[in-house]
């Protein structure tokens, strides 16, 4: 059974998509230039504060966020809910972050007989810009790890508007800005533009000085290009959809039930809408996994709505072309719904079928799967040596000794950012390890995480400072260790805890 | 005194700078490709003694590199001599840095009520391909600050020949070679590939995943136009020419001699071919600077050749530039010399002739140094207001309380990659705390150095492991901190010494 037919787009979409208008740019620009020094000048402990107020202001309108994101999500009150103190507590980690120092990383060099007095640290660049993405209108939009970690840096934010969820990314902004305000923090630390003009006209802004972006590799590589035609390129923060592997090895599957259930809960989370969303199961053939899959996602019977009319349509196309590579579906959910609904697919294809150019190989968003059976380990890794850069891969062991595992992750690293052992891909902690970004085209830089401590990075730069008399040092490269910050001096790693 | 024929170009140059034939490149990148994972396995302190050995052998042949390198070069026995020393101390200095582990940035999150184990470090990207520079055939040529910071970062390197010293090119790849050999080292950790046909081919091969390069604008941005053509973009790190402002302050004018014998020395130092050359000179208006700087060009008289005939060539019509600009010429050495020699030249321009777009703002690769008069600080701010980014300013002050010192500090900051006070901004120590980059378009990537300890980064990425079982962690991640390298654990910086 295959074909488009057989998975209705029911309804004709929740939210207009249209965007709200064409707010002046130049005027958000100014501001955020205006603020710039000011928050670059803020000592990272003042900025925690600010940080720390924006956290506990979403805490306290988690209702109110919710009863404005639903009917422009359908993500579902309980999910929506947990996504808004998620975002809270990503504020919180980003503060913690921003006081630590470690980002600044602060280096100093003694003067030598060979070598002048050096001192480098991390400087903030400016003013940046940030679309955020459609799937998590906390997490990853408006007020998400991008703004969090580019405020945390010390940089002004101007954030384009997603067209899914315009009252949303309205109602965030005004919490935010008021919170930052209320805490002392500059005016013109938080803007906003909407509209697609906007957003280009942003871009090529001589006064932004970087872009991050969550969503489309279309969108991503068309952010990039514009940026490469202005006077002075800007670095592009691309994160882009990616299909994740999931590996299941010979003794892994005999936990087949497990692994499909597992599988089946993952792959539709969210209705299928996560970046880290699995996209490609490889099954050992002879296992019951394929069948354990299918028997999963008939008693789980996901439904819902994507988010928008658009993503839908794409959705269902995407159905199509991977029916059109050899995909066959084995098992949907019969009437979706209303709505932006959509079926859950599982589908599979056999492995000759992933050569390179192949729509098996490419994200299709939204909650679908392909199960591909390998006969034996060198068909396993003829499949793994097709995949495109992805941010996450996953391993399904049978033992923490399983004998396949060093192998597997051998072959997977250099094609992602993250692998997960005996865990699902989607879900993606704020810590101090965490890695979200990967091998191209999962990323514009492959070196960048968009979670994570790191992600401050993105928004600093290096400078060196020869020379510089005492008096007109920044506070982290003076001698005593004044923000009791990690530096390295006179090549010596030392703690935070370090005086000097 | 203006125009381009009182600064002949004499002679027909010295060497052939046609490419020395097509090397197979298929094979050079599938010996690295083999190479590549015993040269990532390796510790880091295995590759520190490779290193060493290739230190240790730059060291024994100093005087046949030198022999072989100044009727390529031109550039004299004591300078080649020192810079070949300094290429082994690079070395040395790389070894170190690799040992120490810094640079995997390895960080571990036990797991938490809310979030599963994650450990993070950095992994070597594979074969990359570097671009050395003409005008220091060794510090950043064939086993310049690139090729060593690579292997230091575990990476094999295909470097692309420099058609200004091929001969240079061959000696230095023979030695490297040979004690990588017999330090241990596995075949094809280091190769070559000459011609113009055979670079663009290193470029496109799908198994390069970073491309280091030391020299235009024009090379730059063409090297990086062609690796985003590929099915798989990746990152470009180049190094390109730039305009160094040095400020002379009100009080550090009264310093005059000492400010111009130091300005002729350091822009004509190699016959000015240096990126960190001094550009342009702003000076206090009624300050005796300018004729200070004419004077000291008129004792010091410097003569030389450059490189190559086509630099030489460059060079004249860049004057010429220069002087259509609004640029006039107070000072030259005349009768310049043989070969490949030219006049080492003062210009002087108003200020309010440097407007953006300018030539006058634009880098002209040779003995040239622009002085600026400033009536005062608007007229100075004015100026730096339309620079473009470059790879280092310096400030030459009264005394380390100047007045005008925090303020300049802050007007360079988001103008370069290093500030040196008073200091010139030739020299470029390879430290932990060195920054060699800057806003574009200094550098293709702001965030990135060509030297010091950051300078593995670009041919690095991180990757986070999660749930991954103790048995299959890489060392640098196990709970035990076997190496003794810096790590931050559960959020916390720990210092090398730390066990765990």
């Amino acid at each position: 059974m295959t074909g488009i037919e057989t998975y209705p787009l029911t309804g004709a979409g929740g939210i207009p998509a249209a965007a709200s208008g064409h707010p002046d740019v130049a005027t958000a620009v100014t501001a955020a230039v205006t603020a710039a020094p000011a928050v670059a000048e803020a000592t990272p402990a003042q900025r925690a504060q600010w940080m720390r107020a924006v956290a506990d202001a979403l805490s306290d309108r988690v209702n109110d966020l919710v009863e404005v994101a639903e009917p422009e999500t359908h993500l579902g009150i309980a999910r929506l809910s947990g996504e808004v103190e998620r975002t809270a507590n990503q504020w919180r980690f980003y503060a913690d972050v921003a006081k630590d120092g470690g980002w600044l990383e602060a280096t100093i060099d003694h003067a030598t007989e060979t070598a002048p007095d050096l001192r480098r640290m991390r400087v903030p660049l400016g003013p940046v810009a940030v679309f955020g993405a459609s799937n998590f209108p906390f997490a990853f939009g408006a007020l998400g790890n991008d703004t969090a970690s580019a405020i945390a840096a010390g940089c002004p934010v101007v954030v384009k508007e997603h067209p899914a969820h315009p009252l949303t990314h309205a109602l965030l902004l005004d919490i935010a800005t008021t919170a930052l305000a209320a805490a002392g923090a500059p005016a013109g630390i938080l803007g906003t533009v909407s509209g697609f003009e906007a957003g280009t006209e942003l871009v090529l802004h001589p006064a932004i000085h970087a872009v991050a972006f969550t969503g489309s590799q279309r969108g991503g590589m068309a952010l990039h290009a514009l940026t490469w035609n202005r006077t002075v390129p800007i670095p592009v923060y691309a994160e882009m959809g990616t299909v994740n592997p999931v590996v299941v090895t010979s003794s892994g599957a005999e936990h087949a039930a497990t692994v499909g259930a597992g599988a089946v809960a993952s792959f539709t989370l969210g209705m299928g809408q996560f970046c880290t969303k699995p996209g490609l199961l490889l099954v050992p053939a002879g296992s019951t996994v394929l069948d354990e899959v299918t028997d999963a996602l008939t008693r789980h019977t996901p439904r819902g709505q994507l988010l928008t009319p658009g993503i839908a349509t794409a959705y269902v196309a995407g159905i199509d072309r991977l029916v059109a590579a050899g995909g066959t579906v084995v098992a949907y959910v019969p009437e979706p719904g209303p709505g932006n609904s959509v079926s859950a697919v599982v589908m599979t294809a056999p492995a000759s079928a992933l050569v390179p150019g192949s729509a098996l190989l490419e994200e299709c968003f939204g909650p679908v799967l392909l199960v591909v059976e390998y006969a034996d380990a060198a068909e396993r890794d003829a499949v793994l040596a097709t995949l495109q850069g992805a941010l996450v891969a996953a391993v399904m062991t049978g033992s923490s000794e399983d004998p396949e595992l060093p192998d597997l992750l051998a072959r997977l690293t250099p094609l992602v950012g993250r692998i997960a052992v005996d865990a699902w891909p989607t879900g993606v902690a704020t810590t101090w390890a965490q890695h979200h970004g990967g091998p191209w085209p999962s990323t514009s830089v492959p070196s960048a995480t968009s979670v994570g401590a790191r992600a401050l990075d993105r928004f600093t730069r290096p400078i060196t400072l020869q020379g510089v008399p005492a008096a007109a040092l920044p506070t982290p490269l003076l001698d005593a260790n004044v923000w009791r910050i990690p530096r390295r001096v006179d090549g010596r790693a030392r703690a935070a805890r370090a005086t000097t």
